[in-house]
């Protein structure tokens, strides 16, 4: 690949350019929001001149909403060699190109990068923001052999791993692994709009985890739930039959009735079952079975620094790290970093931490 | 306080008996598992033997079920002046109590240390388990006030913070913040257990951190809904009823019908930003607000003691590290460290970082 342009320079199309960039490639930018190009410009990520002849693949990274209109308009003008976008849902934009009409189907392919980062804007962009992270490719009948491989190319200069998948599968995916769960957080947190200060005495960090979603963008979730409606509304639906399940226990479990009560515990504890099997699935390491990992516990006092003097204790007895999680007590003088060692190093890294004059269990 | 027994040595009673011990107060131990009792006294959490005459405080640390039972037992033994608890769940314990006759409801007071850990087992134990957190008390019209005052010194000497609520209001807040987020977060796990291999290419860290809960003990998880069962189920209607909204608005989202299109429009939009209120009421630290705090990434190899190298040139640097946020890209060969700073040091972290051959954003 020689040339490209990049449509959209919000954090996802700056990052895609700045990689290329990085790549040698000459990236052409354009965006309808000309202080977002113009930052872009200034970070390194290319140019905002037009090209002269046509490049060889255009991104398009616009809303999900804009991809088809904006493919329509790009290929009427003969923009590019080959076409891809990179919006987070794939069955709608192909069904708009197909309404359409007017797109050359064989020059584009559908592409969707897993960043995992909900930050927005040229200035949240990185070069290596793919790097490590699946990047979906969803190639129709019609795609040409000759675009796959120009999309597989951009791909590999992300330093992305390339996954090939149907748009169906890859929308229902998506629902079941990241818009039904956002959906399912942001309603949860929706419950404690009405809490009381008595309740939020209570809450602690597991609860603030749970809810990070619902601090989302609202109008970009509005989109990607209007693109994906369907799928979502599906896993929602099997959701509210276990919810639906679950609360029909609950008013049963402590029934003077002991058929019911025992019907009610047997489902019950299938619903908690098959809540740790999918769990699991989640498992973030292949390879690494969790229970290789142990934690070791650090009690610091809730001041400043304290984090950085945890690191360098660490860090001078040299054991490896492999995860860390910090529960901070909010306003109460006290917090806990659990270090996350392998088992055989667990003994040692105490027992080096305990001399060192801190608080360690585990 | 000079004397005192914990009843059940798992991981908050023998956490309770180490405070209590390190206070300086006579701890005997008791618990129907012979093992867990001697770990704990092993542990210095106290003595085996049984009190020569009525302690000052007996803390009741036995699962919700059976605090009623135990409290009648060891009333009727004459064991304390004063007797508490530490379950969960208040009002369910409070009704056995009332509805069992025996016990002396004036020399009883309901209490629940709030400490967010999971783990079980006197091992899991610390003295320091309670340092900071809320700690609620129930006191009811028949408690005296000398056993009121005793259980302050409890939590005193456990420097955790007392919060004194009614038995109704406690059970719907530990409903509404806990146990009905565990369930959300363990149906959701559950919709993954007959996830695609497709579908589990596209999961990333969000999904991990949210489905956390269903890792959580089933056996204990079942004793505590049972006995707040109605409370929970509650909340989880209510949840249910902004669920099917939810599904009804995604279904017509993209509807041709203009007037039903864009009612489902504003109820999504009603829905989120209802989220984004209630997770706001979440926030962890009053007075420090979030937009203090910012990111510095640190885009790492995932090789062994990457970490500790991270946190080694951080301690170097001297910054003040707030909090930590670790992104896995798992199996792929990169994982992401974010740096939580103050955002006046954030620059100077970030080139100093970058000097040092580190690649950082943000």
């Amino acid at each position: 690949m020689r040339s490209a342009v990049v449509v959209g320079t919000g954090a996802i199309g700056t990052s895609v350019a700045l990689a290329l960039t990085r790549g040698g490639v000459a990236v052409h930018l354009a965006d309808v929001n000309s202080t977002a190009a113009r930052t872009a410009e200034a970070m390194g990520a290319g140019s905002l001149e037009p090209p002269k002849e046509p490049v060889d693949l255009a991104v398009l990274a616009v809303p999900p909403a804009h991809v088809a209109v904006e493919l329509a308009r790009v290929q009427a003008e003969g923009l590019a060699h080959a076409y891809t976008d990179v919006a987070s849902v794939k069955a709608r934009p192909q069904q708009d190109l197909a309404a359409a009409g007017s797109a050359d189907p064989a020059r584009y392919i559908g592409g969707h990068p897993l960043t995992g980062t909900d930050r927005s804007g040229p200035l949240a962009a990185r070069a290596d923001l793919f790097e490590g992270r699946p990047w979906v490719l969803t190639p129709s009948a019609r795609t040409d052999r000759a675009v796959l491989n120009r999309a597989l190319e951009l791909v590999a200069l992300c330093a992305a791993t390339p996954v090939i998948m149907d748009v169906v599968a890859h929308d229902r995916a998506v629902a079941l692994t990241s818009h039904a769960p956002h959906l399912v957080a942001a309603l949860m947190a929706a419950r404690l709009s009405d809490a009381t200060d008595a309740d939020l005495r209570v809450c602690g960090p597991g609860l603030r985890s749970l809810t990070h979603a619902a601090s989302g963008d609202p109008t970009l979730w509005q989109d990607i739930l209007r693109a994906n409606g369907a799928a979502v509304a599906d896993v929602l639906e099997a959701y509210a039959a276990d919810l639906a399940d679950a609360i029909r226990a609950l008013r049963a479990l402590d029934s003077a009735v002991a058929p019911a009560r025992e019907r009610a515990e047997g489902d019950m504890r299938r619903l908690l079952a098959r809540g740790a099997r999918g769990r699991s699935h989640t498992t973030p390491k292949p390879g690494t079975p969790p229970t290789d990992l142990t934690p070791v516990t650090v009690t610091v006092p809730d001041r400043p620094g304290i984090l950085t003097q945890v690191f360098t204790a660490v860090g001078d007895i040299g054991t490896t790290i492999e995860d860390i999680r910090i529960d901070h007590a909010p306003g109460q003088g006290q917090g806990l970093v659990d270090l996350l060692v392998h088992r055989d190093a667990a003994p040692e890294l105490a027992r080096l931490l305990g001399a060192g004059g801190w608080s360690v269990s585990g």
